[in-house]
């Protein structure tokens, strides 16, 4: 166990929040609910994020930036909009301080103060369709497929690194289109690479489906969602795809002339993930030692460790580690030879387990007199000798090996904890005493949803798509249902 | 000339705001002063934000990223650093708007009012440095090399697209070293950085020096610049890097105990460069027909245009055109293949000039019959007729050769507007008649050199690196000095 680091099985909330610390992830800030995202963190988000830059240009969409403040008056354009982020925005009311008269620093300069107040935008819709206005006038525009890499501001009251916070980085998709078609087409578009990165890269498996009308985007006609479990079973939305109808185009009287020459108002989306990803990474698959990173998305893939007594033994070792560095890099993968002179061999091991890197070599005097190398894998902690020779093939398949047992393992864990349930007794026991999905009866409405809600915590995560057809009763009212929807306590 | 483009002879400025519209670069939104960066235009960015980012890594630093919000407190702690930002930043007030009570929207909810005002960062030494403190016990903690992307806000009172936004993308680099001198080695190898990613990749030559006191950075000991010449002989400041000395490590509080465990305060420095670059990059090269960009830095580095009548002609063409680009492709050479069927070749060559791409390929029948393409180049507009076979190794020199050209041409440009003066008359008149830098003796006081700029609105540029040292007196006092200083009017 890292020194320090409490177990999961003891306090998983804590383990978390002591976890992204001490793994030099972020840490919180002077300024309540914001984050400062540390180097070591911001690699992982930094691979990420070109993982999925890619994946939005390779599906044709192109990258800008809008501007940061927004004026008020546009939140209240959208009426739902408006609902969903008033209560949370941080609004720039002046544009100047002066120094205090009695010289006690600076204030607030009340002659700058703004005719109209600005929002720090909770999200980008109002003051991007408001731009789209002026882009779009005919089917030849269309469809206009843009993102947006940026910092957003919801003022949280409970906040939690990375999980939670008042400002976080993400991305934020805006699409137009010709025809409602295309736009829920694409809407499902990015809900598909949003699951292709969060399974195939971070190793995260994630149920698709829809949101109730209750936990739909303020604005959205129908919002898409990954939905992914953590080790304690509790659910973490991990991406939202959202079909915004003509909402916004009507809002911001954004219309395009079709091909006969008719107006027409036009079809959005919009679509995001954020610095919750790294939430969902850390505690997808870490353990009580630390991190557990997948080989794809870690900084650091590989970590050598010499294991020597005086200089001439680690120049010796040193000579052998460098070489299986260069050869690993001619590969892509990145490699570290931690040869700090300070620090003992097995304080190193901690140090990387506690930082998640995948694979681990040590290399002593003894393995240089055999020509081998020990081999640690962090997912399984299972150590091996190697000869020298083939040491690079063998770490390449490791790497893809570990990428895929993590996966496996996150999704062995889901499975078994799925729960069908029919009544609302089971329902609250394997709430309390399993966790993770519950699969139940639900009659629809959203007043039930609530109550449930307000008796266990557990809200619908999401309808499933593709979801099985079955007649049966909703477990808190009995009224008829004709699918089961996704209950979990979530974060 | 591009349609509605005005000439640059007729009208600098105007060209200027209008080619930054016309190429699809930016706009202003309905924020005052804030822009909103196209898709096109941000594609610029991008490939400058990527070249630089990987300068930075191969120098050492590593990305993180600190809040968008500071405290008010904070930028009071170092007396120059408030005095040079307090007067032009956003502040931020409450966290929450409300329904208005008469149902005329959403008005500022009182009761959510912020104890302390936050400002939207200006810079961010103070807020790094506050976490610097946590960060830094022990010389082992040394050097820190850090770097943020980021967006800034600078309540400008006269904006102009990429030149000065209020809101405006940037990096800023923070350092923290043990000694004064690896603070200004990292410095210098900052500024270094700088004029190689400005000459070697925009094309752009610089003058590397320093600041006088007057226009150093609030809160640094020494500013370093570079400074690049427009077309129309006005300065562009294109980035700085300054020397902190140990102002912000003193004014909080940031100490670490040395080798010899004796505590001290840590040195500091920070640099960086904005979109302020895209209009730098913009001035530097274009002309009145559109945009030139370097080939490095250009989005679409090659257009084929097809000359056809009918599908059949079109196909034959298309297929030999997209053999050229996927040989180019896999050169790494962006190449877009333009087959709008709705647009007239003429139409597509003025749109691609105004977009400012490198090199235009053009197919007609006749090229097929000869087995001929026609090669264009955007800098010079020099057209030749070459054979199929060899078109690939052709394209990839041309794009070398207009990468040094464009280079070339930008400093014959400023070579020949460098002009030592050595009376106040000569001063004045190369001003207004020539333009460009002008190096002249100056008596070393702030209070001359503000006159100077009051009389002629040109300041001091900088204080070149590596200066010749001459005995001369002030152009307007006639005090002695010992040394040349560039004066010019600048953006």
């Amino acid at each position: 166990m890292a020194k320090g680091l409490p177990k999961r099985s003891d306090d998983y909330s804590a383990w978390y929040n002591e976890l992204v610390k001490k793994a030099d992830l972020a840490e919180n800030s002077a300024v309540r609910g914001c984050m400062v995202i540390k180097p070591y963190g911001y690699a992982i988000w930094e691979k990420m994020q070109q993982t999925l830059d890619k994946m939005f240009k390779d599906t044709g969409h192109s990258n800008a930036y809008f501007p940061l403040l927004i004026p008020k008056s546009y939140l209240s354009k959208e009426a739902d909009h408006v609902d969903g982020f008033a209560k949370e925005c941080a609004v720039v009311t002046h544009y100047r301080l002066k120094n205090a008269e009695d010289g006690s620093g600076v204030v607030v300069d009340p002659e700058a103060k703004l005719d109209e107040e600005l929002i720090v935008r909770p999200t980008s819709e109002t003051v991007i369709w408001s731009t789209y206005k002026n882009w779009i006038q005919s089917y030849r525009d269309l469809p206009l497929l843009v993102n947006q890499w940026a910092n957003v501001m919801r003022w949280e009251m409970r906040t939690r690194l990375f999980l939670r916070t008042s400002e976080f980085l993400w991305q934020e998709g805006h699409t137009a289109h010709a025809t409602k078609d295309e736009a829920v087409a694409e809407t499902k578009q990015m809900l598909e690479v949003y699951a292709d990165f969060a399974e195939n890269f971070m190793g995260v498996p994630v149920v698709k489906g829809v949101k109730t009308a209750n936990e739909r985007f303020a604005g959205a006609v129908d919002t898409f969602c990954i939905e992914a479990m953590m080790q304690d079973g509790k659910a973490l939305q991990a991406g939202t795809s959202h079909f915004l109808g003509q909402n916004f185009a009507k809002a911001f009287d954004v219309k395009f002339s079709d091909k006969d020459n008719k107006l027409e108002h036009v079809w959005g989306t919009s679509w995001g993930v954020s610095t919750r990803l790294m939430g969902a990474l850390i505690m997808a698959h870490s353990d009580d030692e630390g991190l557990v990173l997948p080989p794809k998305l870690a900084p650091i893939q590989v970590v050598i460790v010499p294991i020597y007594k005086g200089q001439e033994q680690l120049d010796a070792i040193s000579e052998k580690a460098k070489e299986i560095q260069k050869a690993l890099q001619a590969l892509n993968i990145s490699v570290k030879f931690d040869d700090r002179d300070s620090l003992r061999p097995g304080f190193k091991f901690a140090d990387w387990e506690l930082k998640g890197v995948p694979v681990r070599i040590a290399m002593g005097q003894r393995d240089l007199e055999n020509g081998t190398v020990e081999i640690a894998r962090r997912d399984t902690k299972e150590k091996n000798t190697h000869q020298l020779d083939g040491v690079v093939e063998t770490v390449q398949q490791l790497l893809d090996e570990i990428q895929a047992a993590i996966y496996n393992k996150a999704l062995d864990y889901r499975e078994s904890h799925i729960t069908k349930v029919e009544n609302f007794d089971e329902f609250k026991d394997v709430l309390e005493n399993k966790g993770g999905f519950i699969a139940a009866h639900w009659d629809g409405t959203t007043e039930t949803e609530e109550k449930i809600k307000d008796l266990t915590k557990a809200t619908i995560r999401c309808i499933p798509l593709n979801n099985e057809q079955e007649e049966g009763t909703c477990i808190l009212t009995g009224k008829p249902s004709t699918q089961r929807v996704l209950f979990a306590k979530a974060y």
